[in-house]
Parts: structure tokens; C-alpha cells; sequence
């Protein structure tokens, strides 16, 4: 299993936000779509065993699961109106447990604390001090956790330096989230770039 | 220099497609507009001394320079209304020669031989029979030609045979084009995986 977790800071709680404005009125909601995309999408399919926790303002948590995922094509605005009607359910999830809105895609009413306590893979961070990729030796269960178009708050930068197994960076350049999603899948895909 | 080619196969050559439907009435217009964003964006910036071609049904060209792009945001909305102004400009496009639309865009007749015509890096052609991309030498002058959703047609892919100086495969994988544009910055980025 891969995991993204992705801080949305900006990012509505609520359904109401338009298609047409992703990155204004919806609060850069186009760098969440992106990432889903990326990290769900092959070129002629969905890729397996992949799971995306979008946290919502720290409130409210989408959880896409690639494996029973349906409907979905990687355009910005078809991911945006998917997530709309997670949001929209979110009045069906009892305290952490989830609802569901299309085939797999679920939403919950947790924040980042709470999505890292649920999961036990080995959390990743990126950290411009870490490892270079490269040279990291690539886990099984990986948990990447990314943060959008801002910086990790000093809360969120200080509980994932806590939480996390590993650090590594993925080259001199600050990357969009959504690019980073994809070098990782490329490091997974060819086993740390040896297995092509 | 790098610069990536990005043939749209069902793209728009008129610029009367709606912004709201990119993966329908505009042909897959969304896959060409995160190629540009993938191409073009760091997370805070532009990258420098990039070129984009998107060869547009063999017949017209948009020609997205990086050093002097304004106006654009990463978003496929956003990057499909500055390509809807740059087919706007078409007619003021003779010949093989360019008119610009919005400063770093510029639209012209042309098709891909053309294209490769006025190019002289070094043509890499993205390949599952390639040199694994982490084994290639990266190239001073890259010059990555990528498809859209579809594959290269049969004429396509004997001009870019002939043309090409070097086959790589970025990964078991087939992905996306924009995320093989990604991957070919990561992998230039770190010096083909090594300096991080």
C-alpha cells in the first residue's frame, strides 16, 4: 500500500464552493485535485493499492482508496465534483467514523493528528535536510505526507518530525505537491530508480 | 535548455472550446494543460530556460517559453484560457512564422516535422524498450517528445525513430504524459539521480 496524506489549508469544508474557480474561491482546491490524480491515475488505468487523505482545514478528511475507486477521470474539475459530493456527505460521518460518497471515496470528520493515528505504515517526510531519495531505501508501506501550495504550519511541521520514520528529499528544487506525489510513485515504481 | 513537445492528437485548432469541458468538447485539452503546468511551475515559481511545444492536430503549434511567461497560474483552467487566446492568435501567424498571444506563448502553423526541424537538442524518445532513464546520461539540451492520452501513430513514431538521438523508459509504468514530464525534471533536477 502507498499513502498520501495532503494538508489542504485553504481548502472549503463546505459543498458550495464553484468548479469554475478552483484555485480562488475553492482555496486552491486545483493542487488537491492534481495530487489525487497523480497519485491514483496510470496512463490506461488506476493504479492498485493506493490510498489519498486529503485534510480538510484540519477538520474534515477525504479518504480516496484507488482499489474500489469509480467514476473518476483525472481532469481537475471531474476530481473537484467528486470531491464536492464527499463534502457534501460529510453530515453522514458520526465522529471518526467514515461515510461514503461515490464508490470509493469517504469522508470523516478527523484531523491530521487523528488520519496519522489511524495508520501504521512508515510516514515519510520531506524535509529539504533529508536523505536524497535515491539513497533511501524504499519502504512497503509507505506514508507520504505533503503539504499544498503553503508550508506546514509549526503545529503540523512539529507533530509529523514526531511521527515520522524517515526523511528525505526529492532534489534541489522545491516541487508543487502534486509533482512530488508523482517522483515517489516513480521511486516506488522502479524500486529507489534501480528497477526499470 | 529543456524542452518538451507534447503532440494533442484530438486538441482544438479553433478556439471556440468551452473551458468547462477539457476532457470532452476540448479533445483532452486538461492532459496538455498539466503538461505545460508540470513543464513550466516550481512550487513557488517558474522554471528557467524551459520550452514547451504543443503540436495541436499536426497542424498548429503553441510554443510556451518559460523565461518569459506571465499570466499564467498551474491550474488547467487558468493554462487552457492563455492556449484559447494563443489559437485566437492564429491568424496572425504566417507562414511558419510565430505570433505571440500573452507574453512566452506563441502560436504557429506548424506541425511536428516542423517542429523538429527548428529544434537542435538532443531528441529523446520515451520508449519500453529505452535505456532505463536512471542509466542515461542527462543530455546538456533535452528535447522530450511525448504523446497525449493516445499513442503515437504509426507516422509519428517512424519520424521520431529516425530523429531521436536516444531511447530511455522512465519506469515499468505507463504514465501519463504530464507525469513523464515530471519525472524527466526530477531526473535533470538531481543529474539523473545523483546529485541531490
Amino acid at each position: 500500500m502507498r499513502t498520501f496524506v495532503v494538508l489542504g489549508h485553504d481548502a472549503p469544508t463546505d459543498p458550495d464552493f464553484p468548479l469554475d474557480d478552483l484555485p480562488g474561491a475553492a482555496g486552491r482546491l486545483d493542487v488537491l485535485c492534481r495530487c489525487v490524480s497523480a497519485a491514483v491515475f496510470l496512463s490506461h488505468g488506476i493504479r492498485e493499492d493506493v490510498e489519498v487523505y486529503l485534510v480538510l482545514r484540519d477538520e474534515l478528511t477525504v479518504r480516496i482508496d484507488s482499489s474500489e475507486l469509480q467514476y473518476m477521470s483525472p481532469d481537475e474539475r471531474n476530481v473537484a465534483s467528486l470531491l464536492k459530493q464527499a463534502i457534501e456527505a460529510k453530515d453522514g460521518a458520526i465522529g471518526h467514523r467514515e461515510a461514503e460518497s461515490t464508490p470509493g471515496i469517504h469522508v470523516s470528520k478527523r484531523g491530521f493528528e487523528a488520519v496519522l493515528d489511524s495508520l501504521d505504515g512508515t510516514v515519510v517526510e520531506l524535509h529539504e535536510d533529508g536523505t536524497p531519495l535515491a539513497d533511501a531505501e524504499p519502504p512497503e508501506n509507505p506514508v507520504f505526507v505533503l503539504s499544498d501550495h503553503g508550508d506546514f504550519t509549526d503545529e503540523e511541521a512539529a507533530l509529523l518530525a514526531e511521527r515520522s520514520d524517515r526523511r528525505v528529499r526529492v532534489g534541489p528544487q522545491i516541487l508543487h505537491a502534486d509533482h512530488t506525489v508523482t517522483v515517489a510513485h516513480n521511486y516506488l515504481d522502479t524500486d529507489g530508480f534501480t528497477d526499470y
